[in-house]
């Protein structure tokens, strides 16, 4: 294990190396200013790591599979200051967003540029070029599809969990599709291995979104390095606030127009005296085990590194 | 010169009908509704007629060019999409703008959205995609800074001429240069030529873009399709601006102050009197010129369609 989360240091290293190396131009400043802010907030690199993890199972060529990951981290950045216009988010990762620092035509110009910079960064890359682009911009329509149902959710008083988690594999889970599945594409791996990889990215997003809907109420705020229950306050339909409307929606009501944006006690007592959270739980289990079986698919088992990283993501606590 | 009208008119008719049987998903609806809505607006279809009229110079792919001049119109789309948030414009081609028509987070997907499908679409080209791709997302990015400088420029006071125009080659000339040098790329013409067409581009944009600026003072209303003086009231930094301010600053600050957004007489006059349009319009011309003389060097000459058709917009009145 320990010799995984060194692995692990190592490629966040590296990554950030090559992301500070790559020198973007000085004007026009209403441009590039408001881009370099972006990408000077960190993040966790899950998407980059898992890129990396998922490259030493194949032949990649090592600047390539830098490229790969550079772009797909780009690209997640693009959703990142694209959504939180459209969500009127002020904070991310304790920075005012792009929108705020600046405003919104500088963000949404920025977001645009991002974008651009990613497409040219694997455009860059030779081998398999072609259907490299087509698989990542057929990923990105998903990721826009996946936030337009996030936004029609909103509101929507009776939400099924299969529409939510259906709306998470494109939003979230497509991305980690990508970081999977584009390491194998410029190998030229068979096409049946490229869509397993991609497969378990989508059941992986869905483990780990339901992981944070779960954290975002039973968390620890020191751990998440957020105030929580900022989704009970905002009425957000997760997967925690869909089962437990399902159970009983007059008291899940009455608790929520009742919190305080503060006190968890009583809707924490009544998610886990009703299962919610123990149900929540194994649906979410249930999306980590299709990932690994994805992963079994194509011979990447307990011993793999990549699977080490997926058991990981599915125990973090964070 | 009729028999130029009937093929551009053939090109446009082609092009619709290409554009209407190029099917989108119904749902998610968030996201494919205002895309629908921001692709029923017409336009004039320069951008597609150019890029018809370059590939019959050269041995394209007859499926290969639509589907490049369908990506570039697209791209137009987006640009436009995005653009009217920026400069919160509430209408277009007399219909509501998307985010007036739906709101500002929707039309941002929106555009997110129409800018993958126009990627996808032009890699869905087989002949020299990777080079295609690569020349589409350079010229993109150029737009995305023509945007940048155009915003930068809002209220600047002593802007130059040189500047607006370095920023028009960027905003406008970019996508024509596209329109007219991709469908030399998808035909592996050599890059010597297939730069001269950029830099065409780039010419005919600032011409086409300084005609615009002139029209908007001086134009008929009836064959405008919008009333006039917007610029003025708004006090845009547009060639005539410019250069009226360069040549009395006092004068022109007066006269627009006045301006009650109707009563164009008084600053036609003074604009008359000082040389202002004369000098402007010298200007466009000498960059018309620079379009045809880039054509030539790469052999098209007057009796090339392409040719006649850059004279048309020379000769344009709207």
């Amino acid at each position: 294990m320990s010799e995984l989360i060194n692995l692990i240091d190592f490629i966040r290293k590296e990554f950030n190396k090559s992301l500070n190396t790559f020198s973007l131009p000085k004007d026009p400043k209403y441009l590039y200013d408001p881009i370099k802010y972006s990408l000077k907030s960190k993040g966790k690199r899950f998407r980059p790591i898992i890129v990396h993890l998922s490259g030493r199972n194949f032949q990649c060529d090592p600047d390539d599979l830098m490229k790969v990951s550079v772009g797909l981290e780009l690209l997640h950045n693009f959703t990142l200051v694209h959504d939180d216009i459209m969500d009127s988010d002020d904070t991310r990762r304790n920075m005012p967003t792009v929108h705020k620092k600046y405003d919104v035509p500088s963000a949404i110009l920025a977001g645009d540029g991002i974008f651009t910079i990613s497409q040219l960064i694997l455009g860059s890359i030779q081998n398999n070029s072609n259907h490299l682009l087509q698989k990542y911009n057929e990923m990105v329509l998903e990721i826009c599809e996946g936030q337009a149902l996030d936004k029609q959710f909103e509101g929507e008083d009776n939400l099924n969990l299969d529409d939510y988690i259906e709306m998470v594999k494109k939003k979230t889970g497509a991305l980690l599709g990508a970081c999977l599945s584009l390491p194998a594409l410029i190998s030229n791996e068979n096409s049946e291995k490229v869509n397993e990889l991609y497969d378990a990215g989508k059941s992986l997003g869905v483990g780990f979104q339901i992981h944070d809907d779960i954290f975002e109420i039973f968390g620890e705020e020191s751990v998440i390095g957020k105030s929580l229950g900022s989704d009970i306050s905002s009425n957000k339909n997760t997967a925690i606030a869909i089962v437990a409307k399902k159970k009983n929606k007059v008291e899940w009501s009455n608790l929520t127009n009742q919190f305080d944006g503060k006190d968890l006690y009583k809707i924490r007592k009544f998610l886990k005296e009703n299962n919610v959270k123990t149900k929540v739980e194994n649906v979410a289990d249930s999306y980590f085990l299709s990932a690994f079986n994805s992963l079994k698919n194509i011979d990447i088992d307990e011993k793999n590194e990549l699977y080490g990283f997926f058991k990981m993501i599915q125990e973090r606590s964070y």
